[in-house]
């Protein structure tokens, strides 16, 4: 396929029928197309057309996928699926490049344009995390995007040397200051946002925090998050991923929290858990707070599930939500794709014109079937190229 | 494929590889040929071989499946959605025996070989439910075996008449007694049950209750049904599906609750449900009590999410539980294989010499990869004759 062409017969969002003209890479409006006769005509075949699906919250640099079964024998706790993934960094190989072009290459394959991964950075495996990613980024920058935040997942205060290399990771190319659980891990929530916020403002980078903590204990950090992000005007640029604390039963005490998350412009990023408190994704979206969505880890040594779909990840999303409604089905989508493209501030996102060519078609009647059923992808295209057809990327899986 | 062969190559509950011998559709030990070098030999591909997947509570008279996309617009009780449903059956024309026929079908494909289908009784439509799923089961008795679970899903005592009806299902050949949310829906707990307990020991069958009813409403509802059990002697004999209320936060009152189960003998059954409260699955099978699961409603007017397939399933209920370890998968697995069989009471389930050759193959290196990743299955084979391949049932979808 050439990189200008029309799609025939397909349904954007849903909407009737039409013809798309890609240009560029772009979407153009059809009647700026030069020689309309000339272009080649992909027929849609009447398919669901949809916006590149963004995965905003994964780890790339440490699943396991491709390497053959990991028995998961590992604790209960917290602290024992950590150490143990540090010793089988080691004990399993797992090479951060190599492991990262798998996940990306699946991803594509379910009609993911747009990542943003966490990558461990901690004074074990120092830095060949962030350069493994950043190597896939390179290698498959054609058919992905891929964000990074530099994660501290072993803690900062609790392993001296991390701050030194995660200023060093956002000097080498992360994008992103991440945290972690600022009572959990590091016992000082003060100090670990401190750390957190200072290397933000310092390198003038934007935030995600892995908040885990349910409760009490992590609507507090949820407040020292947003007093923090009011104080140094970083509204619009900090991320909240899993947020349990929101799926406290204490309705009042939500609602108070999320007015917090309104006027600091905070993003929540929820993977629509079933065991675990999860935010109310609706009510969110309600107040005006932006919601999106990730895959987090796929087949790693913390689990064994996931595949790297995120309109499989919008059936979650919806069913932990108890969306049953069509209009509801919609916003589990929009999570898993606008929501995405708001939190990882993508400039030429959309099916608009003007936007980066990058969408997926699907088999589905209308939004609400395809969230529901997750049919294998019929095509995907990022910047006007082809990269996967029926569930499968077109480059070879590394 | 003739009704007597050899399996070669087949790993059973992930095992060492080895040789199977099915004859006159019962496994049987390999040894029991009489003349093995005549026999026809089918590879397996060294797949893991698992017992037939067991459907231990759906609704075969009402999935939509097949009839194009229902655009849910219902309202958020209840009341709403069964109301909902009793119009759509007319406006739509949801045929019990022409959809109970797809979504049989539909599980075939994805290797079930035994479903208990709650239908429905109501003074609206009647026992066309009954007769249309009894239609199903008759025509494709050599592919899956279905029991029938009479089901009141509109009320009993709020609507007059439907005793009548209920008992005429179980004459013309429905199995169980079924009841419904005996506080929510009849707003007479005792007297919901009595009828159901009646109707129970009058026909003598088992008996199979819809509880939804959360937190202290069901877990009165549970302690009713434990004392009904108990005085009957109807141990080993009643189901209690979904029973959010072992879901409860207060770990001691749960334990009274699963301490009742257990002496009464009463099994569960979950969906490991994401949005609802969840009977913690480990727990009652370390208790001592039988868990089984289900897809409940498949794509229909109460919600537009499954799709038959019980590995997915057992994914699902791993997830709800927050199972990691293999051994946890294996949990999960069991729920939606010997689960389901003993709460069906059948005698000839399982991989062992004697029993019915129900099985699937799926490519997996362990069970807990088939857990984790519900790969398509390659092979389904019901009473030792192939039922499906590679997802799909061999019989045409109707
Ligand atoms: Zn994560
Ligand atoms: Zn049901």
């Amino acid at each position: 396929m050439s990189r200008d062409f029309l799609l025939s017969n397909v349904r954007p969002n849903g909407g009737p029928s039409t013809m798309v003209l890609v240009k560029d890479g772009r979407f153009a409006p059809v009647d700026a197309a030069p020689n309309i006769n000339s272009l080649d005509v992909v027929d849609g075949g009447n398919a669901l057309m949809l916006p590149g699906l963004v995965e905003a919250h994964t780890h790339l640099d440490k699943t396991l996928y491709g390497m053959g079964w990991y028995r998961n024998e590992v604790g209960p706790r917290l602290i024992d699926k950590i150490d143990n993934e540090r010793a089988m960094k080691k004990e399993l190989g797992i090479d951060p490049a190599r492991q990262s072009a798998r996940q990306a290459v699946l991803s594509v394959g379910h009609g993911t344009t747009h990542i943003r991964s966490h990558v461990d950075v901690d004074t074990d495996i120092g830095l060949a995390g962030i350069e493994g990613v950043m190597a896939t980024r390179e290698k498959y920058r054609d058919i992905v995007d891929i964000e990074i935040v530099a994660f501290p997942q072993s803690g900062v205060l609790v392993r001296p040397g991390t701050v030194e290399l995660m200023e060093e990771a956002l000097r080498m190319g992360a994008e992103v200051v991440g945290g972690l659980d600022p009572s959990g891990i590091d016992r000082d929530p003060k100090g670990h946002l401190d750390i957190v916020f200072g290397l933000a403002e310092r390198f003038a980078r934007p935030i995600d925090i892995h908040l885990h903590e349910a409760g009490e204990l992590g609507a507090f950090a949820l407040e020292l998050t947003v007093e923090r992000t009011k104080a140094l005007g970083m509204q619009g640029k900090v991320t909240l991923s899993h947020a349990f604390c929101l799926g406290m039963q204490d309705h009042l005490a939500v609602g108070a929290l999320i007015d917090g998350l309104r006027e600091a412009g905070i993003h929540i990023m929820t993977t629509g858990p079933s065991s675990r408190p999860a935010p109310p994704v609706k009510r969110l979206l309600e107040a005006g707070v932006v919601v999106c969505s990730g895959n987090d880890g796929i087949r790693d040594t913390w689990g064994p599930y996931g595949n790297g779909d995120m309109l499989e990840r919008a059936t979650f999303v919806g069913q932990r939500n108890n969306f049953r409604r069509d209009d509801e089905l919609q916003l589990a989508l929009d999570v898993c794709t606008h929501g995405g493209a708001s939190v990882m501030a993508l400039q030429d996102y959309g099916l608009k014109p003007g936007c980066s060519a990058d969408f997926v078609l699907v088999d589905a009647e209308t939004v609400a079937e395809a969230v529901a059923a997750h049919p294998p992808r019929k095509l995907v295209v990022k910047k006007g190229r082809v990269t996967a057809r029926d569930g499968r990327a077109l480059v070879a899986m590394p």
